[in-house]
């Protein structure tokens, strides 16, 4: 069963897709879209890449972070487009979606909600068994995708 | 040449199409989406729905409404996806889209950037020539597309 995670932005979304077996739980992959150009070409860049990335790691389920606006309208507005459009593209490609806050992917992850940055790509590192750098966008989709592991097998 | 204009909203998205040709502009149609249920599935409705629409009137230029964010930063992010996945379905279909300000529409329409509602849908009935009732938000989409018109033309 795989899983991918999404942590939504208009100029930077990562993705992570991660695998669950018998065994455990594998890295597949992940990555940063890097949107470049006015809003409505970044928005196109963002629908063709998530259908890039659906195509090529074909997830059974998909997770995002649910978003705390703590921000000015403005870019909560900006911010919302990016991630309809990621949303709809995973919708397209016939999952649904499960919602996950920052402070639980946190506490799902590194075990306590106020973590710092470093901490989550640390722990995502070390569950997955990756070596090396991982970036950070990258880290954070890994990190609702774990996340999402980790829950749904708890209700399950 | 016909114009799609666009009011965006998540519960409610208006649009309406017209035609330009030699002896002036006509109306083509009008409507106005009403996608139900959770964000993800009134997101589904507005990507669905666009597309049906841009199949059905086959538009040559688009435009929307641009956003004068006077709202909280939760309903613009809520507003953000739905304008977000109506903007991707468009330019999926090959278009690139104007945006106007609610202001200079009324302006271009009513001849005051202050007009009321009701003036608005008075003056795109009198344009287009339809009698009747018009429903308001697929009069504020024809009053898009009508501005679209006018100052595409002004600039010509």
């Amino acid at each position: 069963m795989r899983i991918l995670g999404i942590d939504p932005g208009s100029r930077r979304l990562g993705y992570g897709v991660i695998e669950i077996d018998a065994k455990g739980i594998h890295y597949c992959g992940s990555g940063c879209l890097l949107p470049e150009g006015e809003l409505l070409d970044r928005l196109r860049q963002i629908d063709e890449g998530m259908m890039q990335v659906l195509q090529q790691y074909q997830p059974n389920e998909a997770a995002i972070e649910s978003i705390f606006v703590h921000r000015f309208a403005k870019s909560a507005l900006v911010l919302g487009h990016a991630r309809g459009v990621a949303m709809v593209a995973i919708a397209r490609f016939g999952l649904s979606i499960e919602e996950y806050a920052p402070r639980l992917v946190k506490q799902a992850v590194v075990g306590k909600g106020a973590a710092a940055k470093e901490q989550v790509g640390h722990m995502v590192k070390h569950l997955l068994g990756l070596q090396g750098d991982l970036q950070e966008d990258a880290a954070d989709a890994l990190a609702v995708a774990l996340s999402h592991a980790r829950l749904r097998r708890s209700v399950a």
